[in-house]
């Protein structure tokens, strides 16, 4: 049995739930739920601590020059002493472009079907220890790294296989053509042939590497490309696990494993520029900063180039049927994770009162009683813990405390960040939400993301103007979510066309339990392209329909009738 | 009844045949078939000459700054001498803005329908006054006129619709969907829209500006995008009576005519860079130079750009069972529309000796031969009228003369360029082919477009020799069309790989009346992607996917059960 009919039922699921956007997953979404749990959970555990005892990471690609290795875990602000191989970027390159050769002659369904098996192996064999390794790179939480990092991730992946078969299915792979030129009957038989670009870059960010590189990985190499991986150098060890597994799938299942390598670099050293300007490059796959994110976008050219960089995510208040409720689910997601998910709300607008069924509440009053459901939310370390997790980066507590000294210059401090105590781990490097007041005065400060558990009460004449200056702050300056609480049906309409015009998704009087920013593969639509934010659409057509070009090829049928 | 429905069954049929990509079209294919053709030949020739009379062409869109027109026909070498009226670029591109509101909110069957009602009015209506258009503009003869500027270009712009259709249906408009968090049981009702990008600006060429322009402006229409036709100064009047048709159907349907409008420059001051760099510009397509297109392709970002530019169309001859058949083949495509077709064959790679039937001919001969038929297609005036037509611009005429100076002191003139008089119009501007026989050596003359009647033919070492050397100037310089005549199989293979990577649409062993580059909407595709040549593939889901973006929105049933 083939490897795609192996995997058959399950794609054909995950085709039907793309179509419907209904929720579905293949995957138990909590890890006790996962098959024999405890075994699974231990196993894991064991093989990202013996990473750690080897301090030394086997990739059997070509080229390799060196080892390096500069991460460190979040939990327990020591090195991981991990090295990996660094190898020379041209060597990656021929090499990715020497495999592609027997990849994309091998047709779509033994592709995806090697694609689906490195999936699975992925989720059979390597999902605890790739929890282990996002923790103590990224810093995620158990829980997040499990599924935001984990089961989320491989869905991400098999939705990007699902839409890269839908685009390359539209190509029928050969045609009879007949038709009468003057005196000559001309019947041609046509072949289509679907042409990967070349070789792909996918760059890793730091705090969440998987859920957007392997659906980028997976798009690129359903259509045929070969993919160079770069992790950020804080986080390489969840991508070097995924890189290891794909060249073992490939290889096994006969084709070139250096179709999968992974370029590694330093902080001291970086090596972005170079590989995107590399004269193979053919598609850059982005997630990481506005910042280089921007040159990348302007300079990628003639590679093509899919990004999520970031913005600013808001929340617009114009009333609620249950404050409370609303304030409860606000504060759950900006606590979440710290709020260092591009998908984290980072500016609230508010009106001078909210509209409840109570009467009127004052804006002083709704920015204290959200300060305070936040501060309730995390008083207990152990809830701490499981929300809030650790900080990634330091930089990330530099920039906490000098928005902390800015805001309460140009504003008042809402609610100061602290670090908290870990439960578990003593070094973990913590920091609690940083909640600042503003006027749309201080528009330079938060009309960009601001990375980490910061975010912005901003004051608005009306809630016309909330939604105004928000859904600009959008538009110019990028976001990907946005979230609002109304009781006016005409403006929860208006809301709904003026963020689509942005470009963020708007999420409405969503309260319980499921955080706001959820994004659910096969349902939700993430990044939309209209706005500074990004164009990596997970996953629409526009995400993989370009990353292979048709090369046809016709010739006469041999009873074609000559004039 | 709605316009969707009016053209259902149509639209239905194109899909199936871009699935099928067999024969098929809803058009006649000769002009003598078009309905009560004799009667609808007349009117349309009284409205081009109504044109020229009237030396005004009104068009009524906003912003009109003055009057300019500078188009001189290649038949006569007189002026038109129609003022065409010159816009204010940001008031085009406010308009353009303005008017998308309603059109994108109409949904997919209004658009759709509305722009099938365009197409087949400019098919009833105006079919044969554009014919006369591109004529006395581009140089066109009358039947390339009519059918690759008129129901071949008409064809493409059904296929474009065809998979703007497919791209936006495989985004469902709404979902329910429902899962459990911990205590809460979420049920979300989604909305999925369909934004399109912006403003559009298409760029029309000078020789065939319907084929490309038409899809361009489809595809953004289709997606409910405005589009700023520029059309080249030296061919306005296909591309005004265009952009006057779809105003009238677009306001007959209801719906803001602003969302197609005219941007006229002249040679003197040429707009395309500001069109470009406007900040509304969102998406742009450009048929035209390669080096204004490797500027566009460069800095267009943060627009979508889509190009077709040009490259070095390459022939190779291995072996052929009719190597007369052939040549004679070969030969009439070289000679149609004096070679001023993105398509046309320019470099002709030979091996020392081609093998036939009746043994191997020497390159010398094949040559000889080669030149032969040209000069014997081209003999007689009436029929160099009907296959060469006229030579669009004057420059054409220096780079002939330009070419055969440098061809003859690098090599050899192996049939020398004159004018031919024309049987009807005693002023036309012509020339008949330049042939030039020279090595590699001269690479640099070759691997590139060199615009108009002038092909090379290039001594190479061996069959495989000028297989190489055709695939690499292709990949390295660009290339659309790529043309073989091969006895050995495993030749062919080779070549229909070589050319598979190199990204030309090849054609292998044809002989007959259908001219070699002709490329039939619903089944030949046009432009890969992968060389330098442009991206524009006419059409691919690629050409359509990323005009538009989904914004989605979600928000609580209200049966939702909170925790």
């Amino acid at each position: 049995m083939s490897l795609y009919e192996k995997h058959r039922a399950l794609l054909e699921a995950a085709h039907e739930a793309c179509r419907s956007r209904a929720c579905w997953s293949p995957y138990p979404e909590m890890p006790a739920k996962y098959p024999d749990a405890e075994a699974a959970a231990a196993r894991g555990k064991a093989a990202f601590e013996a990473h750690l005892a080897a301090g030394r990471f086997l990739l059997d690609q070509p080229g390799t020059q060196t080892e390096i290795g500069e991460e460190v875990s979040p939990y327990t602000q020591a090195p991981l002493g991990i090295l990996y191989p660094q190898a020379d970027i041209d060597t990656l390159f021929i090499a990715g472009e020497q495999a592609m050769k027997g990849w994309a002659e091998a047709g779509i369904e033994a592709r995806i079907g090697t694609l689906m098996e490195a999936l699975d192996t992925l989720y059979r064999d390597h999902l605890f220890e790739i929890v282990h390794a996002v923790m103590h790179t990224a810093g995620q939480s158990y829980n997040m790294a499990y599924a935001g990092s984990g089961v989320n991730a491989l869905d991400r992946g098999i939705e990007a296989l699902v839409h890269a078969e839908q685009a390359m299915r539209s190509v029928t792979p050969s045609a009879r053509w007949e038709r009468r030129f003057g005196a000559s009957q001309i019947r041609l038989q046509k072949t289509y042939r679907l042409v990967p670009r070349g070789v792909a870059v996918c760059f890793a960010c730091a705090s969440f590497p998987t859920w957007n590189a392997w659906p980028s990985m997976l798009a690129s190499l359903a259509t045929g490309n070969a993919v160079i991986v770069k992790p950020h150098p804080a986080s390489v060890l969840p991508m070097a696990i995924t890189v290891r597994v794909f060249r073992q799938v490939l290889a096994q299942a006969g084709f070139n494993p250096d179709l999968v390598t992974m370029a590694l670099d330093s902080t001291a050293a970086q090596l972005g520029k170079a590989l995107i300007k590399h004269p193979r490059c053919a598609i850059v796959d982005f997630t990481g900063s506005t910042r280089f994110g921007h040159w990348v976008e302007a300079n990628a050219h003639p590679a093509l180039v899919f990004t999520e960089t970031a913005g600013c995510n808001t929340v617009v208040l114009q009333g609620a049927d249950d404050l409370d409720a609303a304030l409860r689910a606000l504060a759950t997601t900006m606590c979440m994770f710290s709020a260092q998910m591009c998908t984290s709300p980072q500016n609230i607008y508010l009106p001078p009162q909210i509209d409840t069924p109570q009467g009127p509440v004052p804006r002083a009053e709704v920015a204290k009683r959200l300060a305070a459901a936040v501060a309730r939310l995390i008083e207990e370390p152990r809830r701490a813990a499981m929300i809030l997790a650790t900080i990634q980066s330091p930089q990330t507590l530099a920039l906490i405390g000098q928005l902390r000294d800015e805001g309460a210059a140009r504003g008042r401090v809402l609610l100061d960040s602290r670090a908290y105590p870990h439960p578990e781990f003593a070094q973990a490097r913590t920091a609690t939400p940083l909640m600042l007041e503003v006027t749309p005065a201080a528009r330079d400060l938060y009309a960009q993301e601001q990375f980490g558990p910061v975010s912005f009460v901003i004051a608005c004449e009306s809630a016309e103007d909330a939604l105004a200056q928000a859904t600009r702050d959008v538009r110019e300056r990028g976001g990907l979510t946005a979230f609002l609480y109304a009781t006016d049906e005409a403006f929860i309409a208006r809301a709904e066309a003026a963020y689509a015009r942005a470009g963020a998704q708007l999420t409405t009087n969503l309260t319980g339990a499921m955080p706001l920013n959820f994004a659910a593969a096969y349902s939700d639509y993430h990044v939309t392209g209209l706005n500074p934010a990004g164009n990596a659409t997970l996953t629409s057509l526009a995400f993989v329909a370009s990353r292979f070009a048709v090369a046809q090829s016709r010739r006469p049928l041999p009873e074609n009738a000559d004039a």
